[in-house]
């Protein structure tokens, strides 16, 4: 259940293009998205907190707390035809009702705006390593799948996409929101030496296709060293989550106080 | 939760039938019921959307998404005496609790309808292979468990059947509208060389006796053929199925955006 | 949730009693109640159908459909100082929130027929084979738990009653209504030799508590022989509740209609 | 979902704290809180009982029952510049989204009272023995974070805190309310000779930073006596906790009344 928004910001925005990834396999969307976010310096205008996110809170290099949350940005340049919203977060909600939930409610925005398409990202695992990873496609109409070959992306035939990056991608043909989603190859979690993956070359690979799909300039020098961070952070947050899921099992019994004190 | 009603068509109907058939073991309902629509060539006229669905997409042969969905047919014939209300969907609801709110749903339609009779189909689960499966039966009141008899349906006198195919036939009850419940023996999943099925015959056997209490006509010669290819395609289902499954316990953990880049 | 309420009937009763008892470990609270219900002859008035039981339903030896209920009984006797609600049903709610909600919705009735005390019944697991069971309890307030000790019942000292068994119990003091709980000795679902056990002898002992604070009559003799016969369909449903498990895991893969047919 | 309130009295308080503790790892933030209210003398204001909390009751020495729940106490003193409410309880909600509900419930309570700062106490695990724990430290400031470090706080620099410990210190940022979470280091369940730990050590380090911040005065001698009875206790409650799990997964299976007997 979305618990709170917070709206910094009412942009006004020209014929806008969305673009959405949240952190999934690889972190290939999440990855994606907030490159873009950092190299465009697009604004954070809206924040959404959902009882449906996991229950923890993070905390920050300094010592503050971040919460789970989910984030709108847009980005605006007097060149270009289109603006951007963009939709990411530090989160997916955990139950499937969460995740529809929330698609529905970024499709709101979507409507909301006027968006002209909706670019959603998604990892596509091979369950191998890639020398040179491949980005496929999928739209919500046929004429969509054939600007996508222009594109050099591969048209999916069979599959099916999860989570909330693939939610919004199908939930927004529900509502004649024209959408493509670019899925990225990665090879899953493990690399051949078993380390957790935030997959680089799959990020630039997805980023040089959604880029021109956007007609905008996107400098990938700074991409590879941020990406070696990243992984080592990745690595953290994957035994949050196992420790996470561990303490859940350990902690829920409650001595009763009048007993035991 | 039901998300969204999309109605393109308000039939009328002349003391209409129910048939309702959704993917199951064997997915001898599913195949059952779709074979039934195409023969008939029945009419879409409502489809469901539920946030109680996986929580995925599914990516056509011309690389376009469909959204899990269930849905309404309808046949009418100015020979018949009763017209036909057919009810299936390319999924389930996950939950017990989206299960029984899409039964309540569909029998809305029932009642709105005035339904006269519900023909519930489901798998009888035997474990093992079978050269003639046979069709078992229930119904909601002892006159139609005799009229079960006649067709050479064997009744059922223990037992449960589980899922919204059950749960839509005995909520009928509650509602008073006349149901039977026929259930086609299937082994399961596993053939004896270990292949998912999908089980045509055991579609047959249901088809038989179905289309003789519908008192319509069916050509059954397409149905082996096209049951071949169901299978390769339901065997890639489950294995999308089983990916999602994986994928969910993958993708939760959510790397904090700035820690990481 | 409570999705629909039958009521047959709006007895006058005269400062009732409540017992209640729900399937559990050894069916103790089940068959006990049943018992009760059968040799006072008490009759039908109102039934709790719920989206939080279990997704399935029962067919019965006549072929005809059973749906997973909770159920009130009223018992009145021009002699007694007492009459009798009773409720018990087929099912448990699954989820917590739902043993939470019916609990909720059984004690509503408590107050409105004025319930002057209510037994809810349990098992005690001890996990091995008993000769002859002890019944322990507990109760809302201390001078219930002396009373207990004068009908040979040993009161508990630390521990948990779980499932709405419990609840129904421990909800009551919120409400003010005067509770106690018996819990009659049983193995739990494993005899010496491996077989699920509905327990007659833990019935039996509960039931002669039990019928000494409600001051009534109970013939034993035909318990035994009810009690074996219950055993063996105990038996089935065990089997049932695993194979529904595992269907549950089976059958959710839904194949898309236009690319398996 | 929140059952019921109950209300016994409505506090005036004068810039008051809050500190914050349900049981979890170690039952650190649990049996510090408890043992500030009786060292205090802290008074019972109000009560919460949740349908989300795990399904059971409790049964205390003198056989009387006791719900789950949680609690607000205060204290306050005609010497102390700041007055106190303490939240604790004998649960923690079962799901995620329980878990959020409460916290936003008791920071409705929080911002009621206008509480001035608030102290969620929780454990820093760290898998291994050690003879004297240290205390971690976050904050909803960077300026608090400075603070912590005067009381020889470590501040965590990453990580995460989970369930409704952590969901509170996070959530109160949300709402503009200065937070501190103070986690005492324990090593996690197990003792080297495999026993569950309530970790007198891990509270009394935690009692003292607390005690300082708070500017008020405790007696630490009963302490570790006390925590030695407590350990007992919470062995019996791990037990507990597992046989509900287990009974769980038994008692489902709901045999048809007139089936079987």
């Amino acid at each position: 259940m979305i618990m709170q928004i917070k709206i910094y910001k009412e942009p006004e925005l020209r014929d806008p293009y969305m673009v959405t990834g949240l952190p999934g396999i690889g972190y290939v969307a999440k990855l994606s998205v907030d490159y873009l976010i950092k190299e465009l310096k697009a604004e954070l205008f809206e924040e959404l907190y959902s009882s449906s996110f996991p229950p923890y809170v993070l905390i920050k290099k300094d010592g503050t707390v971040e919460l789970l949350k989910n984030e709108f940005y847009y980005w605006k340049d007097i060149k270009s035809k289109n603006d951007l919203i963009i939709f990411t977060g530090n989160t997916q909600a955990i139950s499937p009702e969460g995740q529809y939930e929330i698609s529905n409610e970024v499709l709101n925005r979507a409507e909301k705006f006027k968006v002209r398409k909706l670019f959603a990202t998604a990892a596509y695992v091979t369950g191998r390593y890639l020398e040179k990873p491949r980005v496929y496609g999928a739209a919500t109409e046929p004429e969509l799948v054939e600007e996508l070959k222009k594109y050099d992306v591969l048209p999916m035939d069979a599959g099916s996409i999860s989570g909330t990056n693939g939610l919004l991608f199908g939930l927004a043909k529900l509502r004649r929101i024209q959408s493509v989603c670019l899925l990225s190859e990665t090879p899953g979690y493990m690399t051949p030496s078993g380390r957790v993956l935030a997959d680089a070359k799959a990020v630039q690979a997805l980023l040089e296709v959604l880029s021109k799909m956007l007609d905008i300039k996107i400098d990938m020098k700074p991409l590879e060293q941020e990406a070696k961070m990243a992984e080592d952070f990745v690595q953290k947050m994957e035994e949050l989550e196992r420790r996470w899921v561990e303490e859940m099992r350990k902690s829920v019994s409650p001595p009763p106080k009048d007993i035991y004190l």
